[in-house]
């Protein structure tokens, strides 16, 4: 089997990602940050669906929580509720695709994969640079100078099956290979007791793309 | 004074880089990464530098040691002695610049920085992938994709100061702006009592300089 590094949030986007990988057959090296996120419930998600999806290897890396300042996903910032309008909202981690697809990478390369995956999409998505594909197509280009691997003539692949999905498409496509959303976490800021906002963007895609995908949303909302 | 995140190892490359951007007036906040390598004592030789050049701001950070595997840097391989030949040696860390430019990258746009300086070199270096012109151009294509900081408007610069120097030229470089190369370690190999080893690539690039350089080395050598 060829091995493959997933980035595994504990979201709906990334545990697809991860039952996508594993329907084409890879092994599944998943990588999960704590990263001092307010919605750090994220990473008890990525354990459950580590489990459910039988993965080889489920690392959980702990970043200093210095490292990304500015973010209302880290500090003491609020987070927009029902948010219209265009632009970058305050939600957006510095770089943070850039920190976690290296990390994928010097573990890729570290046990003989050429294959990453991340489950960005740059449909239902709150305007992220570091989701659009022109950015991963210019990350793998530069995966593939930046490497011992790529020297001796492998090609380091970047996969995002998502890039391209609605959140309904995403929601279908995971349903059909046999995903438990009720596993995985979305909301950027959850209450004290465990509910999920319902108002910040992430919770706004993600009860969408379940009345798209005409599915039953599992989720529990404030509102 | 325009904030610069500058990659410190401890060696004489990034020890004179640091220099360089101090020079540049640049204000420096400075990353160093225990990351398991054997020459660790690199890290106290980091910070002394840092002391030494009255930085504003070093950040060591500890990494997961599983990541970087495959190395002599970080297992139990042995480090080529008195090297002949091209290729890449063993004491390639898989994608370590490509991370350690990401935290650097991530760390930048946290504090509204724009500047990152590398002491990367391609003239008398050991082949790595990772320390090249084209690879540093790319990087630097991707983090002007990547960011919230360069889709305002902003350019992110990766500054290469010794790209295109030999290694006498950087040590004449940093000698004539002070630097004390007594403070920085090159070896991979140390011997238990600190002594440098002298045979290694780094060793061996280090001993090239100083004696091109026409500068006494400071260094303590086995052989």
């Amino acid at each position: 089997m060829k091995k493959a590094v997933v980035l595994l949030s504990g979201g709906l986007d990334s545990s697809t990602c991860a039952a996508i990988a594993k329907n084409e057959k890879f092994e599944i090296y998943a990588l999960s940050f704590s990263y001092g996120q307010r919605h750090s419930v994220e990473i008890e998600c990525a354990k459950k669906i580590a489990k459910f999806l039988k993965i080889k290897e489920h690392k959980i890396i702990v970043l200093d929580t210095d490292i990304f300042k500015n973010s209302s996903l880290t500090e003491n910032i609020e987070v927009p509720k029902n948010r219209k309008g265009s632009g970058i909202p305050n939600t957006y981690v510095p770089a943070r695709n850039t920190l976690f697809l290296s990390y994928a990478l010097a573990f890729a390369e570290s046990i003989n994969s050429f294959d990453i995956f991340i489950g960005v999409t740059a449909v239902d998505y709150s305007g992220y640079p570091d989701c659009r594909q022109d950015y991963i197509e210019q990350y793998q280009k530069m995966a593939n100078l930046a490497t011992k691997t790529a020297r001796e003539g492998n090609k380091i692949i970047i996969h995002t099956p998502l890039i391209n999905m609605s959140k309904g498409e995403i929601i279908a496509t995971g349903h059909k290979l046999g995903i438990k959303y009720e596993l995985t976490h979305s909301c950027y800021s959850p209450s004290p007791s465990g509910l999920s906002c319902g108002e910040c963007d992430s919770c706004i895609h993600r009860k969408k793309g379940f009345s798209e995908a005409k599915i039953p949303d599992p989720t529990k909302y404030v509102v």
